[in-house]
């Protein structure tokens, strides 16, 4: 076998190892009887360990070393490079570093839940400090390995080639521009009337079979996934197992819906991912703001547009028998494009949610530079929220203990949510002018002409390529946040 | 640590391995989309070999030596008797072995399914033939090393300590008895009216819910498993994970019904193993005899009871909105002891299934033996149905071809169905006599009295004891085939 053979068939059982990983954690979320959760945490431990070990394998070095790039396609070429940067990555930590690591974030994730529910910060100050520190800790040798600072480091396990230097740039630009705009899209709307929601009840059955219909609208293949019901919904599974999951209030049947719309965004990202290399990590998504690019393109720019709303009105008033004007295109459509701040990240609307991200961006840099004491965290919360969006939180469970991330030891994730957001507007734009059908054929139900754009221009890349020369092969430039800004501009202000 | 500690650690992570196999089996059969085979065969295949490296691990022999039998107290040293049980039959066989009689068995079953479908023995033929040689070469591997002839060695994987020379004593014993016996059992029931089974639809959801309703009955706790539906009803899962299978059929409710009673028995034995020692082998069902009896137990001896029945048929009656004569409960008893020889073992009744086993039992030990071609197998078959139960199958399809055992690989697993059902008699007849409050706690729907005492004397003894062991101690007596047939004289003539 050549070198690159031997890399290949390695990396192929470590898939095999990742798809169980996948599997099991799906289940853990959406099957599994609560008595099994100490059995199943030791088993998710112990193939993440030997997933650590396959991925560190001494001989993946000698492998790497021996693969002579000259009998290489660009594909295999990609994927050696892609089989270094992980190798590097893994190999940067220590073993009990990564398991000091691990134990302190199940046990701060635990203390979290309860100091969310009782609003108390300091009961969980302690233990989030040592999380903190050790994944300063997983930066600084993260960092010395790759040459990047402690917090590009951690960047970088969620958005290769992501850098602060550059991020800080994009958010200076969408801060300075959020407060001022966010008052002339709430004055905008206060001229048009906002009628009343329709009432429900909406049966869960019924909401199921619309959000089936909606995400076989959407081109997802029930062949290689499935729709289930979890607390936090979420996109999982395997390679040609990539399950979504949502939750249903029998009150509103909006927030499942849209759910399903943003994970089916996701999971076409995975269904689409290239066949040929499914198996090897040339073929994984490129980097979570372009994964949430993808959820945001199906939810945001393309299913909250008027014409989908066109579309999709008639279907909804069907699914639940509705009668009244609250049915109407024009009212649905008011209603799923309504801004107003509030407290809550992920109930924030499109125009307020990169407020929130931009807090926790800019304070969980500063804490890992540690230019800010942890301490000091619900002060800077609230003086954040004020700046941004104007408003205090009155309590820090509806503040700075609102989100699992810091808790579960995922610094350096929050900033990809609204490079995300202002990608999919980049990347939607850039497909609207290259297939005029694509508007159209979403007003008709026909996701055709955009989808099978995406598949082209991005599913089917993988990690073929940077981020940044994947969108400017797509869109003719790199990530530019004026195209968001006019897509908001246009939506709630010039539109609304 | 000591050697005995390093030992439970190395078998406490096999078993968190084992759980991980368990669930992603279990998914593929009740959960996974279609297109995701190939793939998670990929992963289960990965996962087995991971196992068999962590039970081969040369180290295991050096604990094995170093472990202090003076130390340890009579649970502890059952386990090491256990993992050495384990640790020499698994290094008994060259992992090439392994992998060629995993390839083979793959393909073998692919054809059996077509082969099935098509009732062509021939086609089948090679492939059979393939598996056969392999299994005789894993017999002999494993006997040499255990001392044990081909089919002994076989045999002891399901069922540590089997011996054909004692079943070969109880079957003859019991295929003696069995074709006068069927003539008196068919015979007394002419005597007695049958009436019509009630008319369905009977809806999947109010299956369900009888079926759940049925399970808390018995003691299943469903913090620790599910109910679910699958092509073929099983009780798998994991650690404190234990799920059973059924499938709805709407003409026909009794057949899941029983299915689920029946998996349930599997499933009160999984779930009523040692919990100190869930992780290790010592905690394992003691073999698949004693597997089978507590299914039997449950679905035949207990649930087929006139006691049993005076409980369920009103709720039966209830749970389907039925009226008539039909849901009376000696009507519905007569239905579940009706008695009628036929072709397919698992529809059969209590009292002709032991003769689809003997037959198989003896064509399989005869294959092995090389006494008897592959090839002369369908006649052989109709000649033992003609002799044993006097019918004459049709065609392959309804003889030699129905079970998927022998093209998997499954050589040695058939006697222990009927093991199983001799077993549960005597367990049963043991508990009554110990509980006098067995029967009228059932008549009740009061399982507690016979789940109690299976917990205290056969549940909770893992693998501590021998299977001879463990009846010895529980029923005061080794497997006597008497017990069993006073049962079905009991039941089929004198109760009739």
């Amino acid at each position: 076998m050549t070198a690159y053979a031997e890399l290949s068939a390695h990396f192929g059982r470590i898939a095999a190892l990742s798809n169980a990983i996948g599997i099991l954690h799906w289940d853990n979320d959406v099957m599994m009887p609560r008595g099994a959760s100490p059995s199943r945490a030791e088993s998710i431990a112990l193939l993440h360990v030997m997933r650590h070990d396959l991925t560190t394998d001494g001989r993946i070095a000698d492998w790497l070393d021996a693969a002579n790039e000259n009998d290489l396609d660009p594909w295999q070429q990609a994927n050696v490079r892609e089989i270094r940067r992980i190798f590097t990555v893994e190999t940067a930590l220590p073993s009990d570093l990564v398991s000091a690591s691990s134990k302190a974030t199940s046990i701060c994730e635990m203390k979290w839940r309860q100091a969310r529910a009782e609003s108390d910060f300091a009961s969980l100050l302690p233990y989030l400090e040592e999380v903190l520190r050790l994944q300063r800790e997983i930066g600084q040798a993260k960092g010395e390995k790759l040459g990047l600072s402690p917090y590009d480091a951690l960047l970088n396990d969620y958005e290769p080639g992501g850098r602060a230097e550059k991020i800080d740039a994009l958010f200076d630009d969408l801060a300075a521009f959020l407060p001022g705009f966010l008052g002339e899209a709430v004055e905008a709307q206060a001229k048009r009337p906002q009628g009343p929601a329709p009432e429900g009840p909406f049966p869960v059955e019924a909401q199921r079979a619309l959000g089936q219909r909606m995400m076989a609208t959407l081109g997802y293949d029930f062949e290689r996934g499935r729709l289930d019901v979890s607390t936090h919904p979420f996109c999982g599974g395997a390679d040609n197992d990539v399950r979504i999951t949502t939750r249903y209030d029998e009150a509103d049947f909006s927030s499942a819906l849209m759910g399903v719309l943003h994970e089916t965004g996701h999971a076409l990202y995975e269904q689409g991912r290239p066949a040929a290399y499914l198996d090897q990590p040339v073929s994984h998504a490129r980097g979570m703001s372009l994964h949430e690019s993808q959820s945001l393109l199906i939810e945001m720019q393309a299913c909250r547009s008027r014409e989908f709303i066109l579309f999709a009105a008639p279907l909804m008033r069907e699914a639940f028998g509705g009668e009244g004007a609250a049915w109407d295109a024009e009212a649905v459509w008011r209603r799923y494009t309504k801004v107003a701040p509030g407290f809550i990240r992920v109930d924030a609307d499109e125009v307020t949610y990169p407020a929130h991200v931009i807090l926790r961006y800019r304070l969980e840099k500063a804490l890992i530079a540690g230019e800010m004491a942890l301490a000091d965290l619900p002060a800077a919360w609230s003086e954040g929220m004020r700046n941004l969006l104007g408003i205090t939180p009155p309590s820090d469970r509806l503040g700075c203990l609102q989100d699992v991330h810091w808790p579960s030891g995922g610094w350096g994730y929050f900033p990809t949510y609204t490079l995300g957001a202002m990608t999919a507007a980049q990347i939607f734009d850039a497909a609207k002018l290259s297939q005029p059908d694509v508007l159209p054929g979403i007003a008709r139900g026909d996701f055709a002409p955009l989808v099978t754009w995406l598949r082209e221009n991005i599913h089917g890349k993988g990690s073929l390529l940077t981020t940044d020369e994947l969108l400017t092969q797509a869109t003719g430039r790199p990530l530019d946040p004026a195209v968001f800004k006019a897509h908001l501009r246009r939506r709630y202000v010039d539109e609304a």
